[in-house]
This record gives structure tokens, C-alpha cells and sequence, in this order.
């Protein structure tokens, strides 16, 4: 078993993650999360929400998933959201046809669909399933499709992304904010991708949860106010020259930003910011690093872009978060597909005087000469620079017509007016978080085997820990009674219902001995176990032990919760917690 | 304006709802929740679950919104979760058939499609858009239908609810709770109804969000051990009998119990919880009654049923949440579909000794006597009496075949086993929100206009306000520097951070006249309002003002943090928090 197998196999034990649909026979592509694995999701997702939200004031909204087809064909999606597919002739199955030759060719995924068919002619590829000949490559839209409303009804899609709900509101929320730039809102919510044949299980989902930030700010001004925060914070950074060389540089981001190798402060701020949540969930450090887009990869609009990149067993290093600056793109997407102005308008400290070249066309003159064509006569004619309109008869072309205008019927002149302001397209940086598959690196990386000593022996040799930060432990407290006994029950009943109320998470366990309930616990990261025995009848302490260290100490029940609450949040050292033995 | 008019232009104008694709015109049955509404939202789906998922402990799961088809044939979704339609044959404009005819006969939602065509065309109704002619009604299925997977791919749909999902994790689940009856598992996620044509903006979505607990409880005991809690809860109730004279009763719980309205404890007890609920949330109590389901508009399975219904302006009574005794209905429906049993085991306190009637058929003997048949002859003997048994020549039928077995090739005996337990189908009591509908309840409910004193006047003679519950508002505390100069913002984005820091909902605003803030922050619903002003400068002191009273205090910055929490969360009054003036 690799690490993989191994942690799914404990998540599917535990609780955490579930095939969906087993009771069907499943479908790939679809993973549910059990009580304890919902639980860590939401305390995920909790802290980016803290993060992000409260603290950076993005605001959360929420769009629906469904979309409808304009939205995405301003995104592009509907005409570029594909994959390569290959479908065998005999059997029916489907692959994506980058996958079926990427151990021939190196880049597979840079292939048109021609080249594609040649490489997979060339080279007899044929169905891995059964071995019989494949059709030709098409493009296959990712996007689950669905009919809104009654009969034919009205194009619908589940959306592949949650940005887009953002761009859509930009006006209500450029208003929400009273138009002061920089401002942002957020989306944790699921979004949807109907690959051709996910085989990664809970690294590539056709559900998945995103949490994405669009903050719209100055396209004049990148710099951010905060920057100092994280100037000292060292990364393992992977630009797009440290690449070429093969080597991660571990540098600040004040000395990135000083080589140029982050494109501005405010998405290095975002890089910084990201590096702080993933290691608060628990990522390790030294298995994380930030990957610039090279040039070729880059989508043409984005000005730069950076991916969080973690370290898997199986799968090598894996993108969990994306931070681009993705420039007016998405803005000026929408404004021409809805014919609408999406921009802000921003006062100048101090009203400004302006020279422009005005052309008036005088339509007095002009309707008589031209009746119905008049208008677009003037509009052609406004157009037309000074030389082109200081000759007698000024030529123009007007739906393919060549017109000549007589000089007096025009004006123009340089003017100079009073602007005290302009209308201004933000530019939008975007970090954009996959929250599954930041939930299994939290696992990956929490996951730990190691011997048993002596004296928790149950016959075991070794003993599986998940070693999960408290913050998102999803069982903080296990309460149990040392025996089934009413006696025993009574108060750790008790003391569960104190620690609920403090606002722990509490599982209460009385069934099997104690020592395997201490090992079920570690299996399911829970990091303090408090044991009632009979010595609690007698002085009212009880027993917490420590999930990592195993050690145990002696502590009053009176004030417990307080104590509890003190390890978990508060950084309190263990061994002052009670009186070791 | 109507009140639901009123609200949702305010919810509009201040960044609670907006209208989904509002850029590209729009479409029915959406509703975006914007970052006020958002943050409100996320306030009452913490509530439900530090209710049901912490203090109840039943936890919470996530399972895909998309569904494959098997899980809906078994749930019943696929044959009947339709609304009869009817399209104008002119216009193509569609149509719920029993809306057509709802003012001509009393119950149209209970007719057939052969009764609605009847009405309709005896009564000469016709297109209410263009006085078309209606086409014939047939029933449309209102789950979004979606393919999964490439080419043809699979049949999916959207889920219609969230409570699938833990049906179909039933075996899982029960494992993870060690079989322990009762236990329960939660939902908080999107559901989809693709509705023919919905009329009634955010009280009939498309897309919308339930809150849902499956709870799966003993068939023989329902009873509940915390029903004292409850028992002294008076309600308004409204059972099927208090319909028939059509006058809601004012009972406790214990009342309804005792009288054997509600049908047992474990059911009152999620009808009293609910009732806590809606009401910690901001449902008005005497707008709220709870309505049983009267026996022909019970789901044929269903034990008991009651729904919650709150009183709104323009929709009179509308169901927020149903809570059902299910029966062993969708267990049951599950087992059969899957073929497989979804049942919990449960040992006897002792082992019971069992007498049972055993058939043994001689397969040595009936072998050589009907080879191919013989497995189907033992079948057939199996399902004997001892009578029939009892004779010579035993008389069969297999596959419409009349066989005749000798006696001699088949043994049956009484026999007395120990059996140590059962195999038993839980019944499920399933509470299920509509966390939209009681959102938009919570608005309507929290809004008031109200004439403005004169210290208050700022040219308006009303101001309207959302008396929102502290515990849901989504700004808990607007920050005010009296005017924006920088010896003000100063101190004042310090407040701001302080309380930040301290987990509040903050909000800093610097725009326009103090009167103005005061009351943008008045229809936002911000409980309470801290203003910097000059004299801030000299004691290091601040006004804190009250939305409800428009009362003002003077109290020190230092510990602003601690007396603001105190006011939001432990009831503190607020003549307490300083200095009136």
C-alpha cells in the first residue's frame, strides 16, 4: 500500500471520506464526506473564511451554481473549457487522448487534436481497456450541461468555477463598496467539471469545492498597504527562471519582489497570505512551494500567475491554489457580451483641464444631403482626424459606399474642458483555493505510523496518528469512562456535556478497552483523551492524555473545560495542565 | 409597495439579495445573496448547526448535489416528483396546470391531468399571455437531468433534496455509530426543483439551500429522554382536527402529547427544538404555528407530519420546515432497489430462545430425481406447512409445473435455537429547512419603519430599520469617525481593529453625514454604532448608539472591545455600557 491507499483506507474506516454512491456501485469522480470528514471541511473552510473575510473584509456571496449560457460565454468556457477525447470503436470507452500518448510525447497536453491522432496512428495506440481501435479526437466541452424551465426549455450549466458569479455582480458590488478600489468578495461554494475520466479519486473530482477571492483594485497601483506583514516570510519559491534551472529558491518575498520575480506587491501580498492559511490547516512547510506559470502556460490575458504547490505521495506535487493577476480580461469579457459598462468612476484629487479634438458634425446641413444615411454620415465623420477634415471635400466610406462630404457641413476644433473624473476598468487578482484537495494534503501530511511503547501495548506493534493542528481537529475532546459502569458513565457524561458548552467538539466512548479507544482517537487525529476511573470517584481528577507524546497528567475536574480550552486555543504547555505520573 | 415589496427593494438596495444574472437580464428562480445577505445567511445555518450538529450530535455530512439514477427510482423522484404542465399552444408559453384552474375549483392541486384538461376546457381558459389555446397537461419532472461522463454518459440529475445522501449512507453511517440507535446525520447544502414557472421570487428557487436531519431512531421506542426540556413549551398548533374547525390551539407540548396530537415524543421534541430555532433566529412567535398534515395530504408512508409555518405578508402562511415521522419507508425503498438489507443488528439484553419450523429438503434425493430442477423443488418445499409436509406425495408447483415429491425426500422439524439479537430497519424522524424561505422570514419579520424623533431628523420623517436578533446580524458594530479627517480615522480604524480582533463583524464608514451613516447602519440592521468624534481626542472616549432606541452612551476605548461582545452575547445592558448623555 502507498500513502495514498493508506490514508483512504483509514478515511473510509474513519469517517472521513466515502465513495458516493457505494451503495450503487459508485461513480468515479464523486467522494462524500463522512461526519468526521465534514467536520474537517467546514473547520477548513472556517479558516480561509476568518482569513479572507473577516480579516482581509473580502465579502462572502453567493451565486447560484447553476448558470446560464451567456455567463459562460463571456468566461470563454463554453468555447474553450475542453478536453481532447478518444473513444475506443469497439468497446465504447472513453479516454482523454493527451493522457493516451503522454508516454510518447513529452507535451502532450500542448497537442492539437490532429497532431493527437497522427501521434496515436503513428504509434498503434489502441484501447487500454480492450485493445480495439480508436476513434478519431474531438473536443469535449467540460461543462455538465442542463435545460432550465419547462419543454426545451432554456440552456443551463453547472458552473466550472465560482469567479464567474463575482464578475457577474460586479456593478451591485462596486456600489456595495461605494466604488472605492481595492474591494473583493469571495465564494466557498461547489463547483463542477465533467471530466472524461477522472482516475485520481479525491484529486480529481466532477464536484468539487472552490473558495476564490476576485479583488478588484487599481490598474495604476499594485502596490498594497500590508506588504511590510510579509516581507521577512521565506518560501520555497519556483519561478519561471528557477525552472529552467530545475532548482526552488528559497527567498522572502521582500527579495522577490525586489528581483522582480513576483510581478507586484499586491499579489505577493496573496502569495504571503496563502502561505500563512495552508500552513495554519496544516500543510507542512517543507512540502509546499509556489510555482510561477511559465510564460507558455500562462493564460495570454494573465499578467502573472503563481500556483501552491504540495507534495503527495502518489502524485507528486500537486497545484491546490492558483493566485494570478488576470488583468481587465474578465471585466471586458462581460462588458462586450452584455453590452455593459463594467467600470468605476474614480474623482481626481483635483479636477483636471483636458484638450481633446471635438468634430461636430452639422446635422442641419448634413439631413438634407444624406436624409436616412445622415447619421452614419456623421458618425464616419467623427472619426476622421484634422488633416482628413481641413480638405474642400471630405471622403468617407459608409457601408461600403464612397461619399463625399462638402468641408462647411462638418466643425471641429481643439477644446479644453473640465473633467473631475474617469471611468476606470479594475484590474482582478484572484487567489483561487481547491478545497478537497487541501483536505487530503491536510490527511497526507497528518498521517503518521509509528511503535507503540511498552506501556500503551494492546498488542500492536505500531500505532496510525493522524497528527492534525488543533485548530482543525475535528474531534477536539474524547471523553471516556474507563469502564461501561453507571458509576463511571454518570460523570464523563457530565464532563462531556461542560466541554460541549465551552464550545469543544466532544465524542463521548465507552466501548472497547481503553487502550484501543486511545488508539481510535489517534487514528482520528482527536488531540486530548480524558479518562474517568475510579480514582475520579474518590478525588473528582481525571486523566488527559496527550495525543502525540502519549503523556498523561492529573487534573480536577473542576475547571476542565477552562484547561481543555487553554490547550486547544491558547497555546497552554501540556505538562501544566495537571500533575504528571 | 406591499411589505415583501418594501423588503426585498431594501435587501436589493443594501446588498442582501440581488437577482441572478441580473447583467444579462436574468432568469426566474435565481437569487444571488449578496455579501450582507451572505454573512446572514452563514449566521443562521451556524445556529441550526451548533443546534442539530453540536448539541444534538447529529453529524454533519457532505454528499455529491449531483445524483446518479438508481438513488432517485429508489427514493421515488424519477416515477413521481412532477407538476402537471400545460403549454399554449400559440405562444409555446408554459404553464402549472392546476394554477390555471386553482380559482375555479377549490383543491386543484389534488386532480388529475384528465381532470385539469376537463376544467380547462369546459371553463374556456386559455393562455394567460396571449389567450392562446392550452395544449394537453402531462407531468413534468422537475429534477435539472444531466449526463455524467463523456459521449452519451450517465443519466444524472440534481438532487431535489439533500436527504438522499444519508439514506444512501446509511450503512456507513451506522457503522460509524457503532449501530447505536438513535443516531442521526445532517445536510446543510444546495437542492434544485426545476420549476415550471416560478412566480414568487425567493420563495419558490430553483436552486436552493435545505438544512436536513435524517434521524434514524428505534421502531418500538419512540420515545425521547430530553422531552422534559420541551414539555412546558407553549405553541401555537394547528392539527388536523383544530383545521376542521379551522382554529389554532395554544398548547404546550406536554399537552399535545398527553391529548395524542403529536404522535410521540421523539417528534414533538424535534417540534420543539425547531420552535427554538426559528425563534433564536428572529421568527416573530406569534407569527409562527405549527400545522400537522392532514391525513389525505400525508405522504402515503408517513406516520405523522407536521410543518412549520410563519405568517408573511403577501404569502400569508408559508412552510419553512417539515418534520416527519417517515416510517421504514426510504430505508426500506433503498434496501429493495440496491437489493441489498439496511438494517442494523441489535443483541437481546439476553439470548432468547427461539422455536422455529425448519424444512430440510434431501438434495440427494431430489437430485437424481429432478436434476436441473431440483434447487427450485427445495425452494418450493421450503415455503410449506407442516401439513401439506405431512403427506405422501407432496404436490409442487414449479414454473407453472405440477410435481409430485415422495415424502421421504424432504425432513421438517420444530426446532428451538438461541438467537443472541435482531436484525431491525430504524424508522427515520426527518426535521428539513428551508433555510431561504426562513432567511427571507427573518427579514421581513426584523423590518419596521418607524417615525424619527427630532435629535435624530435628518430631513426624512421615517427611517426604517431591521430589528435583526444580535445573534444573526450580519454587521455587529459600524465604526464612525464623525468626520473623515485624519486625526479621526485614525483612533477610529483602530476601534475597528480592536474589535475585529475580538471576532465581531465590524464595519467602518466614513461617507456622508453622521445622520446618514446612522441610518444606512439602522437599515442594515448594525445593532450598535461607535462614533469617534473630537472629544474623542481629549478622554479617549466614544459614543456608542443603540439601533433599537437611538439611545447614546459615553464609554472609554480602552475595553471597548470586551463591552461591545458583553452587549452582543451575554445580554449585557446597554444603559450599563456608559455614560448616557
Amino acid at each position: 500500500m502507498d500513502k495514498y491507499e493508506q490514508v483512504i483506507e483509514l478515511a473510509k474506516r474513519r469517517g472521513f471520506l466515502w465513495n458516493s454512491f457505494e451503495l450503487y456501485g459508485g461513480t468515479a469522480g464523486f467522494y462524500d464526506y463522512g461526519p468526521l470528514g465534514c467536520t474537517l471541511k467546514r473547520r477548513i473552510e472556517q479558516i480561509w473564511r476568518d482569513m479572507f473575510v473577516i480579516q482581509e473584509g473580502f465579502m462572502e456571496i453567493e451565486t447560484p451554481t447553476v448558470g446560464i449560457e451567456s455567463v459562460f460565454v463571456a468566461s470563454g468556457h463554453v468555447a474553450g473549457f475542453s478536453d481532447p477525447l478518444c473513444e475506443c470503436k469497439v468497446c465504447g470507452e472513453a479516454f482523454r487522448a493527451d493522457h493516451l500518448v503522454e508516454k510518447i510525447v513529452p507535451v502532450a497536453d500542448a497537442l492539437s487534436n490532429e497532431e493527437l491522432d497522427r501521434i496515436i496512428r503513428e504509434n498503434h495506440v489502441k484501447c487500454p481497456e480492450c485493445e480495439g481501435e480508436l476513434g478519431e479526437t474531438y473536443e469535449f466541452n467540460l461543462m455538465f450541461k442542463t435545460r432550465i424551465g419547462p419543454g426545451a426549455g432554456r440552456q443551463g450549466y453547472m458552473r466550472p468555477e465560482t469567479a464567474q458569479g463575482m464578475f457577474v455582480d460586479f456593478l451591485r458590488l462596486a456600489r456595495f463598496y461605494r466604488e472605492k478600489l481595492p474591494f473583493g468578495a469571495t465564494q466557498i461554494g461547489k463547483s463542477y467539471r465533467n471530466e472524461i475520466s477522472p482516475r485520481q479519486g479525491v484529486i480529481r473530482l466532477r464536484e468539487f469545492t472552490q473558495a476564490e477571492a476576485e479583488i478588484f483594485i487599481d490598474p495604476n497601483d499594485k502596490s498594497h498597504p500590508n506588504i511590510g506583514r510579509f516581507a521577512d516570510t521565506v518560501l520555497n519559491l519556483y519561478s519561471g527562471a528557477a525552472q529552467e534551472k530545475g532548482e526552488i529558491e528559497r527567498l522572502t518575498l521582500g527579495e522577490a519582489l525586489e528581483k522582480g520575480i513576483i510581478a507586484h506587491e499586491f499579489l505577493a501580498y496573496q502569495i504571503g497570505l496563502t502561505n500563512l492559511f495552508l500552513q495554519r490547516v496544516g500543510v507542512s512547510p517543507d512540502m509546499l512551494r509556489f510555482r510561477q506559470h511559465k510564460k507558455d502556460e500562462m493564460a495570454h490575458y494573465a499578467m502573472d500567475c503563481w500556483d501552491a504547490e504540495v507534495s503527495t505521495d502518489r502524485f507528486g506535487w500537486i497545484e491546490v491554489v492558483g493566485i494570478a493577476d488576470r488583468t481587465d480580461y474578465d471585466l471586458c469579457s462581460h462588458a462586450a457580451v452584455s453590452r455593459t459598462e463594467l467600470s468605476i468612476y474614480r474623482e481626481y484629487p483635483k479636477p483636471r483641464m483636458v484638450t481633446r479634438f471635438c468634430v461636430k458634425p452639422d446635422m442641419g446641413k448634413l439631413g438634407p444631403l444624406f436624409k436616412g444615411k445622415a447619421k452614419a454620415v456623421a458618425e464616419a465623420l467623427k472619426a476622421l482626424s484634422r488633416e482628413e477634415l481641413e480638405k474642400e471635400d471630405i471622403r468617407i466610406n459608409v457601408d461600403s459606399e464612397d461619399i463625399i462630404v462638402p468641408g462647411d457641413a462638418v466643425e471641429f476644433a481643439e477644446e479644453t474642458v473640465r473633467v473631475s473624473g474617469e471611468n476606470i476598468v479594475p484590474h482582478v487578482v484572484e487567489p483561487s483555493f481547491g478545497i478537497d484537495r487541501i483536505f487530503y494534503t491536510v490527511l497526507e501530511h497528518a498521517f503518521d505510523v509509528e511503535a507503540v511503547p511498552a506501556k500503551e501495548d494492546i498488542g500492536e506493534e505500531s500505532r496510525i496518528i493522524l497528527r492534525f493542528r488543533n485548530e482543525v481537529s475535528p474531534v477536539q475532546v474524547a471523553v471516556l469512562p474507563l469502564l461501561t459502569r453507571e458509576e463511571l458513565i454518570g460523570p464523563a457524561r457530565k464532563i462531556e456535556a461542560r466541554l460541549r458548552e465551552k464550545g469543544l467538539l466532544v465524542s463521548y466512548d465507552d466501548s472497547g478497552t481503553i487502550g484501543r479507544r486511545y488508539r481510535r482517537n489517534d487514528e482520528i487525529g482527536t488531540p486530548y483523551s480524558v479518562t474517568v476511573d475510579y480514582e475520579t470517584l474518590e478525588d473528582n481528577t481525571v486523566t488527559i492524555r496527550e495525543r502525540d507524546s502519549m503523556k498523561q497528567v492529573r487534573t480536577p475536574i473542576e475547571g476542565i473545560e477552562d484547561v481543555l480550552y487553554d490547550l486547544m486555543y491558547r497555546g497552554r504547555d501540556f505538562e501544566s495542565a495537571g500533575t504528571a505520573f
